[in-house]
């Protein structure tokens, strides 16, 4: 068996936009809408996030993640604050200074947690600069990524540990939700669980690795962070003219639950993977699979002729390879994923 | 008659997404595809571009044009540069401080001009500054939007002295594209003549507001200022993951010349109007009308009792009111819009 | 007679530091002391200074008027803010985007106001920027110069006038009083009188250009704004590790009135430059002359042929040429440029 | 014995203004000079400090080393780079995101090194990251502090094996030079052979903890990164109007040694209290005693008994209690503190 064309494992925004998004994008797509986002479709889209989350809450749309997490940060620290995350935190890794430039200066505090996760003992040792030495930055943020980069989920209890060490330590609470929706099916709890009622301050939720074209939602359960935040995306060129186009993608992945539905999907393909290569029974898993990826130590020269046999996937050095699912991954492409792992393993060949 | 429903005259991005560019971007939404403009879509619009344009230039694509004009300012200028425009640019009145926050500090040096555009003259005495005079920002860059915010367009052999006073100063040129599309095909003349062989450095693009449903593309003429951009791009949160998704619609726009196609028609809208304005022949028409916007002198009361019966169109202080065209702007829409106008004239009430 | 030796009208900044900074510098040259402004000396000029103001007033010492400035307005401004001032205001032209790097990007409105004076209703106008358009800057603060840049002084009923107009538009006022002694002795009123009385809410008290050696005063009478200005300060290269080598400065320059004799005397020389130009003639003076400076206009040969005998002073275009005196300025050197002046004219030669 | 009044180890700041520094101040304070640099100390001092390094490089003089490193470090770096450095460098612990603010968002990539000396291999493997990986920061600068932040001292061939790491990485190398004086007495060598003969690019030259009351000096050697510097310290607030109230206290450190003599005396006195704790025989010393620090580890009682006999030291986390001596450290205050330590440890209680 082949793989399914154009299939892959190197990350879910290789997919593209699932299809009720992209109907969603088209109804929309009719006459004149009033642009920045005084329209109907971003009405509707902010009061669907309010009622999936059952809060009172300020929803903004911006393009990217990257753009949300750094935005997010600018609103609750300024160039002289620190914000705690966890040593492989995208906003650490990955964004190139977005957050060090919108915030002016914020310095990321690092701690290896467990198994991706922070503890509230790393919260409060991070936290011990004295508010009056002002020769190092004055610890303000928590910054949780759930699910975590190593693909592993934060309990509603954990979260609410974590984020009781922080306010101790006079902190906010910043959520990068990145793959939110794969860590809510995860949980099957209520959204507010692993937010609010955990405390969290401001949510980054993510769509592009969802089935969104493209964009996040920047979504403050605590309202007073908001204030001028549709400045802070003007001034940070966030702000799209045409506010349908974001909003109305995320109207077509939050009604009917769709958003839910290409999770689960995808964290079942990332089972069905890690189900196979324990099967094949030679390959260490790095880290509990709770969400969409797999950590899996393969031997080099299988990852290489994998690749040759046209497989994308990613090595995270410490952390093996990463296979990420997506909304659209086919189990027949997991079944042809793990027949040619199989066939590239040493003593196979 | 009445409005043709949902057309109004407040924005070019009031419109949606032109057919072709839809089609385009339903047509790359099939399989995986590699993230961060590492896509055939990606580097077939890129290409696009550059046969356009004739010119081996380099071609990023962005979100908005906020994002386009002040992280293009951001190659060309430091902090302690200024930035020479006219008074009503984009640049100038409607980024919130984009061009300031992403140069760290750039101040821009305003001037009248004539019909919206800079002359020659104007840069000379604004670029002034003597080098060594450090207490001020020092003269960096000439921004020139085309066509102007006055719906003005700029001709080839114009644009040359305006970059030759700038060369003399030793000043990079940057043009805001917005409505690049409109001054093109009212000139009708080869893009390259009011680009690089006119002597601007960088271009900003417009797509937004001529079909796309979002997106600039920055084109370097000047490749060494194209250093790093990629970084500076993602440092900013303006690299899209799924870039396939900004890049098909710019290969739905631009091939077949469907940018030009939308431009026109929506360039031979705003002559209808002025046209039909003119018939009425009380209302004074306050520049010359080069592209797709009419700025006509309504009386005040005029413009509520239109706003009245559903128009939205929007004040400009000193320049009354800008009626703006957009690719989908019905001619029924116009006689509509023009019958109200007759009715609502105050001699008429 | 021939000028003093090293005695110029380029600025005031071109004197030296006076006899009792330099003695109160050396006092407190003995021994350690702790550093960052843990010590004595510092607690004690703060002190003077709430004492002087009456009010109990956050005091930071930083190291010069740029400085002062910027970090004054990045405590009350964001990046997306606007603020409000003289067109020829020394934040606006002399500071070469400080107060643009510091906010991350505040715009100045200006006005030209009269004799260098804003006004309540430039104010309400440059304000007027409605708060839900978030295209442009919204505007935050009002920076007034006391004494301004062209030498007139603001009455205590004029700053309150003004004040009162930021207030109605939601605008805290920063006061840039790099010459505020020259004109609180002007006034002869009390230092609260042209303050917080009249609804400053941070004042940068100048130092430098009245016989301090480097160092401005940052004084935040609304003591909510300070929040976190020493690590403002810090984390801008602008905290003294030697604090007390600032404030001894400090205390040898307010003690004993030391200020106020050396901007009245600066005044004073400035009086008599100006009768000794009116009584030659032919010399247009071009503002009220209320403080150190007098901005005459001379011819431009003249200027020429004063130069070429050593004299230091400096072009405003559009204001002539400005004479500015310092507590040091000799009555001699007075009459000796006069004398000068006077061979110099046109007709005298 | 009791300790000499008001001297102590807690920092080499805690001392005043060296006698030969306020001299040439004091020679300095007569008539008028022109400002902003533009005056015959300022022209001296530099020609000075390229005497002194037999080199044609461009200086500057700022306010303090916090300014001097960041601005320096900002003109080698955009807010998309990273900077190498040791894990305990003022730039990472102590300047509360100075370098992230005027970088805009540079990121510090730290190891620990040995003994607080960076090692090649640190650098190379820090400098990993490809330029193609447009995720992360890109490395550009290799951040030395000669001496280190424990005291101890880099040779010229260590310098040297670490700048070809740097150059072979494409990394520029700045060097913190906080206490440059320390470390080129120890060494004994020509101040050219530990900062350009080594490949140093630029030296942040300290002043303020060997003599002078204030200021740094940015030295480039690499003069092409000296490009519009003077407007980099305009703009960040950095450019004293008196200038020569700087570059006179340059002159009287530099002219005649002084700044050599005032090293070795603090170096002496660091020799003569690591021999004395030594001779006390009970105290681990935690790095070798090269400069004018000393690290022990007293038992924490005995600290604190020390501070009650009125001893200023401070705790470095993981390094002991920090013993710094300055150019006025008296033998007989470091008697006195031995005799007090002797008597503060657990056993003679």
């Amino acid at each position: 068996m082949k793989p399914t064309p154009q299939q892959h494992f190197g990350s879910d925004n290789y997919a593209g936009i699932c299809p009720e998004v992209f109907s969603a994008m088209s109804d929309a797509n009719h006459g004149h809408a009033v642009s920045y986002g005084d329209d109907e479709h971003t009405q509707l889209a902010c009061d669907k996030i309010r009622e999936i989350f059952d809060a009172d809450c300020e929803v903004f749309f911006v393009f990217n993640g990257t753009a949300a997490n750094a935005l997010a940060l600018s609103s609750l620290c300024q160039g002289f604050h620190s914000i705690i995350c966890q040593q492989q935190a995208h906003i650490q890794v990955d964004e190139c200074g977005a957050p060090e430039l919108f915030t002016h200066g914020a310095k990321m505090l690092t701690a290896p947690g467990v198994e991706g996760k922070l503890r509230p003992e790393d919260v409060l040792r991070l936290a011990s600069n004295p508010e009056d030495n002002f020769h190092s930055h004055l610890p303000r943020a928590l910054s949780l990524t759930q699910n975590t980069e190593c693909g592993t989920v934060y309990s509603p209890s954990e979260l609410s540990a974590l984020t009781a060490a922080a306010k101790q330590k006079g902190l906010y609470t910043h959520m990068d939700g990145a793959r939110f929706a794969n860590a809510l099916v995860t949980l099957n709890c209520h959204p507010a669980d692993i937010t609010w009622r955990a405390g969290v301050d401001v949510l980054c939720l993510g769509g592009s690795k969802n089935g969104l074209g493209l964009g996040e939602a920047v979504v403050f359960f605590n309202k007073s962070l908001a204030k001028d935040f549709d400045r802070r995306c003007k001034q940070a060129g966030q702000m799209a003219s045409k506010m349908r186009v974001l909003s109305s993608q995320w109207l077509g992945l939050l009604n009917n639950d769709v958003w839910r539905r290409n999770a689960s999907h995808a964290n079942d393909m990332a089972q069905q993977l890690a189900t196979g290569i324990k099967a094949i029974g030679k390959i260490n898993i790095n880290y509990p699979v709770q969400a969409n990826a797999v950590f899996a130590n393969f031997p080099d020269a299988t990852a290489q002729a994998l690749h040759q046999r046209g497989w994308h996937f990613y090595e995270f050095p410490g952390a093996g390879y990463r296979l990420m699912c997506a909304w659209d991954t086919a189990p027949e492409t997991v079944e042809a994923f793990l027949a040619d792992l199989n066939e590239c393993l040493p003593s196979n060949e």
